[in-house]
């Protein structure tokens, strides 16, 4: 079945996996491969709508769990949906609430119908299904809804990690058959923890249901950073070609490299903005850390090859200031420069494919380049 | 003798003593009456000061005391000064540092020589004397500096409030006779507490050092608003009409109309951005208080007569949701709503007078209008 969110395939590196498309939504065309700052609650933190869209931010993401907890479905639907609400035109893409169940919340009790849990908020007793994860994401009226899944934690067995498989293959299922708005688009999440054997199972069933598209999750989560490679490039290969593939919660410099040569098209990551309010500044040669007193007469921008508006009126000496004097521009100002930095850097490495020498430069990349670990 | 910053009479209200003229600085004119946004540590806290100019901020003030301690004028004069540290090419205004001085230092000793202090971040021991208050705003380069002063707390008796006043007076004609920056505008701060007969005096000793412009401080320290409103209507009358009067640390919409009536010419306060990050809106027909749970549903703008980014493109819903949430992007949004309705207030204001009918609406702000105390 043809989707109304489709991915067109433009560009093939040949010397790696890496692909250049564009995912079509409602709200506008994405250009792939694309970082998607985060906006947990309906706001990208410290970052206005417009400042995104100068960066180049082409769609965000946001938390299905959270806005299920504050302020509420109804709220947003009543709004006029969570693009209204927000004040952001272009796509959305919302996570389903399974990871933050699983990572924020006290977990009453997970079984095959759902899971049962406490708001981290307030400690009132939720019941989250399958059914209910795309309920809420229908009413928030985001372009790409996740299917709700089990995360597995770092370290858990074979046989835990097969059962949640199974349970998280299921709830899938059961989305798929829930969702009715062709205007979002469901993606499906592999999961399979550590084990290669468990993560093709999971391609297999979960790529069986037709989606319009397929991401990776459960990576990221405290394993070596080379074994996460190792299961991206293992996973990505396995994926669909004619659908997009998204790797969750990841978005480090190196890691952005080593995804799309995986042939990964999409990537989130709360880094540029948690370490935008902790002042620390992502850059192509390294990360500052601007509460170093090195910075304190140094009246250079943060990255003399960055065109982002913070490069452009700002020095480390002024930035640190802020960090230190604990005011809030501070935030706003690096959030700005590590979204910007982040796209720009996916956006160079899409034209690389385009002019086919991504392979060059990603062996600039790790010559050259910080390690991001 | 001309300053090269000095004031052009436009206009005078028939019914009150408000006026309408022009504020000329090397930094460009300045329409009175205005209202300074405050910077304190340089940056007014969460906004871009690209979003200042959108609200028609036409100068800042930012503080001497606050940038002598951190970052140090130092770094600032190496930056080449504050205007080009903090991005904002406008008018700038710092305040000498005394008010701060003495309401957020442990002050160990006042004598005519200085004041010798802790600082309220590090506890350092500091003497900060009128010529070194007078060196640091050099090295800041701000267009209007101010003499060093003691604010007299509220409550402080005749003889303490004379003594302190000849202090002052002495403080600005050594700050007068140190300050050689003909690009910068030392003004001198009119005290005397509540007392009118040492306001008098105060006024007489200050102006005779023919300043380019004189403020009132050491009112809104805490006495009844109308024992300030009539101060401010004694001490204004006695002011030269050709020189611009500066009532600081004053910005609520009531205090704004009274001033303008009694003659003031500028105005500062933290009122707008403190309560923009507490969650607290400011509209001519009264405080909206965010937090409240009736604004949960409230899918209209803060104020639908406002023409600011904020009500242009945010529901009080979705404000309030930041708010519970506490997102920065609250404080963000909320502080440019007040910024701009107090800056687009005081603007109304200066077209009434030139129109000739600010009376009327003064009259009609008395009656409709929330009471701001």
């Amino acid at each position: 079945m043809r989707h109304k969110i489709y991915y067109e395939l433009i560009k093939e590196c040949k010397h790696t996996k890496a692909r250049a498309g564009i995912l079509h939504t409602p709200h506008g065309d994405i250009e792939t491969p694309i970082f998607m700052p985060v906006g947990t609650n309906a706001t990208v933190k410290a970052v206005l709508p417009e400042a995104l869209k100068e960066m180049g931010a082409q769609i965000i993401l946001s938390n299905t769990y959270h806005l299920h907890l504050r302020p509420g479905e109804d709220i947003i639907r009543q709004a006029g949906g969570l693009h209204k609400f927000m004040n952001w035109d272009r796509p959305i893409l919302t996570d389903s609430g399974g990871f933050q169940v699983f990572s924020l919340a006290k977990i009453n009790n997970i079984t095959f119908e759902g899971v049962e849990f406490q708001s981290h908020i307030d400690g009132s007793r939720r019941f989250i299904t399958p059914e209910k994860a795309i309920d809420i994401q229908n009413a928030l009226g985001s372009d790409i809804i996740m299917a709700f899944d089990e995360c597995v934690p770092y370290g858990k067995d074979f046989d835990y990690t097969e059962n949640s498989l199974k349970t998280t293959v299921e709830w899938a299922k059961r989305c798929a058959a829930h969702h009715k708005n062709e205007n979002q688009a469901l993606f499906g999440i592999i999961q399979g923890g550590m084990f290669e054997k468990l993560r093709k199972i999971s391609v297999e069933e979960t790529c069986a249901i037709d989606l319009p598209g397929y991401s990776i999750g459960g990576l990221s989560v405290g394993e070596p950073k080379e074994l996460m490679f190792d299961l991206v490039h293992y996973t990505a290969a396995l994926m669909p070609k004619d659908k997009p593939r998204y790797l969750m919660g990841v978005g480090s410099f190196d890691a952005l490299v080593e995804g799309i040569a995986g042939g990964i098209d999409m990537f989130d990551c709360v880094m540029q903005t948690r370490m935008g309010r902790n002042g620390t500044a992502l850059t192509r040669s390294g990360r500052i850390n601007l509460k170093n007193s090195r910075y304190k007469n140094d009246f250079t921008p943060l990255d003399d090859t960055c065109d982002c508006y913070v490069c452009k009126n700002y020095t480390k000496a002024y930035l640190r200031h802020l960090v230190i004097a604990n005011e809030i521009l501070a935030g706003m100002l690096i959030s700005w420069h590590n979204i910007h930095a982040t796209i720009r850097f996916v956006k160079d490495i899409r034209d690389a494919i385009l002019e086919e020498n991504f392979h060059v430069i990603k062996r600039n990349f790790e010559n050259v380049w910080y390690n991001d670990k």
